[in-house]
């Protein structure tokens, strides 16, 4: 027998992405005998298809960077002064202002929504999140003996916040809310008006908003982002906010794992200090990736940003029209990010109980890969991401069709 | 008055690198008066004196990769796939194999240790570090509510472990010992015999030993490398092995953020599985700089290799000669790494009481820096980092020369 009984400590086991666990359920069973091609519209990777491309001048700084090795030493725990500064001067405004010391770069969004949450929850602590939502907000808190208490967006209101329930579910043991805007898997946008009343909330509870606006900018014509700090200023400034952002969905790199958190407003100078203590353990994000992340902010890549939201538009409305009428499904048009979430009647078919029987069916015989609304706290929806090309939308649109018609109660 | 009161994480709180607060000593009081340009022998990024280029195999890859928007979208979280069969195959060797399901990439070697003690730790436990030793491991350790306990390397003996303080350190809350070979702040490189005794003493007390060997490879001629994987093979493959490396050190990227972990052994599966949920939060690395160190890791970088240990060990001599029978201190020959630890005897000297005073004076009256001992737990010793170039050592080894001089007793 061995000397050796090593086990995993509570936290490793207590951190656990839900969304494995359903989706092996969907991905259970032998493989799909559909002899079509595999469609995926799971896939939060805009890069997959290769139809989306980062700015040329990113990649031309990233590979300037390598060849004049200035940017191959070790850089600041909270990230590069000039990658700071970048972010700093492109996320101020007329009416917020951010300095260099307000920025905290990590490694990816997912890194910042790390070191906020670690830097901000004790054992017993929760915040809220949106349902449907983002899964890792849920699996950060858990990892940490917190929890999450939910908040619902409403399907039939363009998924705007129930406040209702935002204010009711806040307890004595809240320490924040977390605002996703432009929203995935809903692929919605709030209003200013909107936004305004969900900071009221927060201020009258007294728990912290946390903007996650790594889509911020991400919309449709009709929409308009609106970060929840300049929102804040506009009401006064008294209402502190922390968001996070990052290079990964408007400048199509997620693999350089570039991201950041920003520090608006009074009252966050001691979680700021803690975040920063966190930042030094690991040592965040890749120099060079962080130094080309800083060419471009400085250039604004506005041509870029202004083609990339046009393309997504347009793929956005060829998913929707193609689903359009089908059967069994309502469509809600999204209004920015790179989602949607389609709902689904189990009652108009005659063999689908619920979102998971219905994507694994689709799987299986049509070939096509959507997760569902499960995998994001709500039932009898799928998420339909649309970064594939336009025709291959359009495609899988006629299979769920077929699939809808075939299923017809 | 705001309704906020937004207060860090006990964790936040917890997570405080020592070495600040007493490099703050030493840095204290009014800037240096001496009109010499500075010399830091303080700083472990091996680049910042542009004297040491990593291979140009690896800048290339990372262009290419660039260029080939392959590498732009996420990868999976525990690594990507080409990176984990290149450490695979590279770490391999006649008694040890790695298949790339052993393998998990992090941000850095740093990444990979957060990693690793993430898994293991829970509050309460403790892990045996070395004293002198690099602060990481403490700083992890403490963030967790665990703690370390030390074990002695002896300067005597050149810097080899104390085997009884090893011993005598593991207490019933004990789960492992980090063994870092070759040694920051040390430069010391230990033999295969002695790695069978050190191992033993973990088999006998049912603690997991966990390499450090950032350094591997980096020694000079008369010294050997053995990886703790190797020596427990050949001890029969029964005591299970973890160890961490990455590119910052051998390859001269500290700034790529790209390290691993390695498990050698049975009993690991548990432990592997909890790291791979906890790899799953961030999702690691740069993607475009795995690629690359995958590419070079494949190559090998012989020449290049051979090539930085002669240029380290020139500089180590340089050092090590131009402080040879300097008043008051005694110099240990490094056998590998980047780095030496002199020693100084206070009372040699008329008016410097301690490691602090000393470095503290040396900076303000010759304007060369390096830390004092007590930055990694062993007072009235300097380390020293030979990486600048020789001829800025040996200006560096005259300065100190001249102030012991200057502070004779
Ligand atoms: C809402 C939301 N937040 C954060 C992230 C993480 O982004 P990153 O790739 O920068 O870690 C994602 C990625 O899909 C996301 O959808
Ligand atoms: C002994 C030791 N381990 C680990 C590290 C961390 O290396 P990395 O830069 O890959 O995080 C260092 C860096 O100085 C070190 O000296």
């Amino acid at each position: 027998m061995s000397a050796f009984t090593i086990k995993p400590s509570e936290k490793a086991n207590r951190t656990v992405n839900p969304i494995r666990a359903i989706v092996d359920q969907v991905l259970a069973g032998p493989p799909s005998t559909c002899p079509l091609e595999r469609i995926p519209l799971s896939l939060g990777d805009p890069t997959h298809f290769g139809n989306l491309l980062p700015p040329d001048i990113l990649t031309t700084a990233l590979k300037e960077s390598a060849e004049s090795h200035k940017y191959d030493g070790y850089v600041p725990a909270f990230g590069c002064p000039n990658l700071r500064s970048s972010v700093a001067n492109s996320f101020s405004s007329s009416n917020v202002t951010y300095t260099p010391d307000d920025i905290v770069v990590a490694s990816g969004c997912s890194g910042a929504l790390e070191l906020l949450l670690t830097g901000l929850l004790n054992e017993g602590d929760n915040i809220l999140v949106p349902k449907p939502g983002f899964p890792l907000y849920e699996v950060i808190a858990n990892s940490h003996g917190a929890s999450v208490k939910y908040y619902n967006l409403n399907p039939e209101d363009n998924w705007q916040v129930d406040l209702k329930s935002l204010e009711d579910a806040v307890d004595s043991r809240t320490v924040g809310v977390v605002i996703n805007n432009p929203s995935n898997p809903c692929g919605s946008v709030f209003g200013k008006e909107h936004l305004k009343d969900i900071l009221s909330v927060c201020e009258k509870k007294g728990v912290l908003p946390m903007g996650d606006e790594v889509y911020g900018n991400m919309v449709f014509e009709g929409s308009e982002f609106f970060s929840l700090a300049e929102v804040s200023a506009e009401m006064g400034g008294k209402i502190p906010v922390v968001s996070c952002s990052g290079m990964a969905k408007q400048y199509l790199v997620p693999g350089m794992r570039v991201g950041w958190l920003m520090f608006y407003g009074e009252g966050l100078d001691a979680l700021k200090g803690g975040v920063k203590n966190l930042s030094q353990v690991v040592l965040g994000a890749c120099h060079l990736a962080q130094q080309a992340s800083s060419v471009a902010l400085d250039d604004g890549c506005v041509e870029f940003k202004k083609e990339l939201n046009l393309k997504l538009q347009t793929q956005a409305n060829a998913m929707a029209s193609s689903l359009q009428g089908c059967h069994g499904l309502t469509i809600i048009q999204p209004q920015g990010a790179m989602y949607t979430m389609v709902k689904l009647d189990p009652k108009k078919f005659k063999d689908i109980k619920d979102d998971i029987d219905f994507t694994k069916m689709l799987l299986d015989e049509k070939n096509v890969f959507a997760l569902p609304g499960t995998c994001f706290g709500i039932e009898n929806f799928f998420r339909a991401v649309y970064c594939a090309p336009k025709e291959m939308l359009e495609e899988a649109g006629q299979r769920i069709r077929e699939f809808c018609e075939d299923h017809k109660a």
